[in-house]
């Protein structure tokens, strides 16, 4: 396997466009997706978990549920078409626009939102842009379309692989937006990704949902799980691999998780407002599930996020969150240490305090990308889990998001 | 049942005092606190639920469980003492210290302490000061005990009641600390209340366990389950009301209701940051405990927090947080109001949005105290949660605790 260029147009036969349809002021700002195949193509999806949902995850979830197919996406920036009385049809109407305007059916249109909740969804601006969103596919529109779906997001966040199947040369390539109520349960924020592979649905959906639990749900920003999360896979054979090998499964698997763990990071690192990439690797653990579990709570403390924009080594607040996380955890046995490409320091050994330089710490702390790395001493369980640091700017950014 | 002065030197035959012994560098920051009853006291006590428990969290549960009996309370602020090796060793020195000085079995001293994580406890400005804090001892010493406990706290949190037993005029006080590192499980910060009720230790522990359930359970400032919460109850008798009616039980937990209540509103208001105190009552829940869920997840979303801060009628993120909470909860009838001292605004009706004035929202949320009124019509649930709003001051301050 090799890291290519290209995003979600990276495979044979996608095309995508992003462009400015004025749901955002800002003109520069791109808010309209469309990512399309030119021939049928597998589909596979994960939702948010939250009882809220919006319009067009319920009806994007209807669509690849029906046939396990899709072979277009559609997705604007600036408003998440949720918690309105017009949202369905709304959504409907944007899957409807893409047909009329590519012969797509429309039950095989993938439908995202991203923004604001509670506003109704200006259609007009969408259908007025449809001509010159279709007109502008292209072969190489990935990163115009990972541009048009940003928020908050301060970078594009694209990723592209080529590998082989039964001795033919596949690829697969996703870009993905979250920077803000970043918190997923069985899904993540706005993740799309296209194969030329061939892969029947069910083991598209298959390889994606084992995918997501190491992945897109070990991210946190701000422990707020969206209403509008949403993972699709596309694949739509054109690299022509016959039936898949439980090896072809694995290399398929593998191509996925070099996809997925790299914009997850992408997600972390770009949280809102963040300076810092927090990486937690939990090892020795009971179970799997324990090291999850403790992971993911250390880098959700507000605590320990604004300890890290502070560079301040205060590790009892990583051994607080092991201890509040409802894992099981032998406290007396728990290990701390801080890494980064400044060095590492040891600040805990079984549950107790070690000496350490202040100023060693804070040099290994000033970077932008940090690994807590905690050994329970208990199992062979492990888990990794991404976040970021808990700055000014997070607040600032959420304190007046809509105006 | 009136409210009087006093905090917890209000109830007769308990005296408090607190001095700077030198744990923290600032001179004028008073830092250890002793609380002391004349004669035997029923006792009663809830403890953090982390699996990480400071020193003094182990050393006074099982001092407390042995007879249900305390006469004294101890506490130091600015070294938490807890994940050190020595930490039980200076726990139990701590109350020992009393008992020389005071000739309490140190059996009978419960002890706490609140401050960093992971650094060894200095005894020896502990020891020194004992002279002086005992000589200090005095029947209006509750404002200085409240002071020597802060850390964080820009407030001292004390609440005194004036109440009837069987004809006997009972008082009760307590005093609080809490900023950071507030969203108890069990129990909360450190909380002791003392009241001259003759109460055995069953009842005054059953009346505690209920109360701490709908008080400071349903506290959140930061999502950070502390290591160190505690509340401490001491009942001395000196009221000498006799056995207690079931009425007389009511008034009891009535008088601590009064008190925990309040103190549960100081420290979600005096949360580390805080401009805000933030109130979110649901009602027409399933369940009592579906409200209870629903309420502190509204509470502790960081989005909705940074919304409050920037009075951004973002009801968005209510919906969402209670839509990830967990509470069983029909997501199409929910309805939003904020309201306060400058009057009241409802956003969302049966799930959407309905209009209301910007303007008019502005100003609600620009006052100190904001309700938050979700209905969910789905049954006689019912729960409040308080907490606060997410400032720049709270990354300010946990971005550099420990220097």
């Amino acid at each position: 396997m090799k890291i290519i260029s290209g995003g979600v147009t990276a495979a044979k036969g996608f095309k995508a466009a992003g462009v400015h349809c004025g749901i955002r002021r800002n003109q520069s700002k791109k808010d309209l997706a469309l990512i399309v195949s030119e021939c049928e193509a597998s589909a596979a999806g994960v939702y948010t978990s939250n009882l809220v949902k919006g319009a067009p995850v319920m009806v994007t979830m209807k669509h690849i549920a029906a046939g396990g197919k899709a072979r277009a996406i559609i997705c604007n920036s600036g408003n998440a078409n949720t918690c309105c009385a017009d949202g369905i049809e709304k959504a409907e109407r944007m899957c409807a626009l893409v047909s009329g305007h590519t012969g797509i059916a429309a039950e095989e249109v993938a439908v995202a939102s991203t923004g604001v909740i509670g506003q109704s969804l200006p259609i007009e601006p969408i259908e007025n842009a449809m001509p010159a969103l279709v007109a502008a596919l292209s072969a190489d529109g990935s990163g115009d379309a990972a541009a048009a779906i940003m928020t908050t997001d301060t970078k594009v966040k694209e990723r592209a692989v080529e590998f082989t199947l039964g001795g033919k040369i596949c690829r697969m390539g996703g870009i993905a937006k979250g920077s803000g109520m970043i918190h997923p349960n069985m899904a993540t924020m706005l993740v799309f990704v296209t194969t030329d592979a061939a892969v029947p649905a069910g083991t598209l959906q298959k390889i994606l949902s084992a995918d997501v639990r190491d992945t897109f749900n070990m991210v946190s920003v701000d422990g707020d799980t969206s209403t509008s999360d949403m993972v699709i896979v596309l694949a739509n054979g054109k690299a022509e691999n016959g039936p898949l090998s439980e090896a072809d499964e694995k290399e398929l698997a593998a191509a996925l998780r070099e996809i997925t763990g790299y914009l997850c990071k992408m997600i972390a690192g770009d949280g809102e407002g963040a300076t810092k990439l927090l990486e937690c690797s939990v090892t020795g653990a009971a179970t799997d599930g324990d090291a999850r579990i403790a992971a993911k709570s250390v880098i959700g403390s507000s605590l320990f996020k604004a300890a890290m924009f502070g560079a301040d080594a205060n590790w009892g607040r990583v051994l607080c969150a092991v201890g509040y996380s409802g894992a099981n955890v032998d406290v007396s046995r728990v290990d701390v240490s801080f890494e980064s490409s400044a060095g590492r320091v040891d600040v805990c050994r079984m549950g107790f305090g070690v000496e350490f330089s202040e100023e060693e710490a804070k040099k290994v702390l000033s970077e932008s990308e940090i690994k807590i790395l905690i050994g329970l001493n208990s199992g062979s369980g492990s888990a990794t889990a991404w976040g970021c640091d808990l700055t000014y700017d997070y607040v600032r950014i959420n304190g007046d998001y809509r105006t």
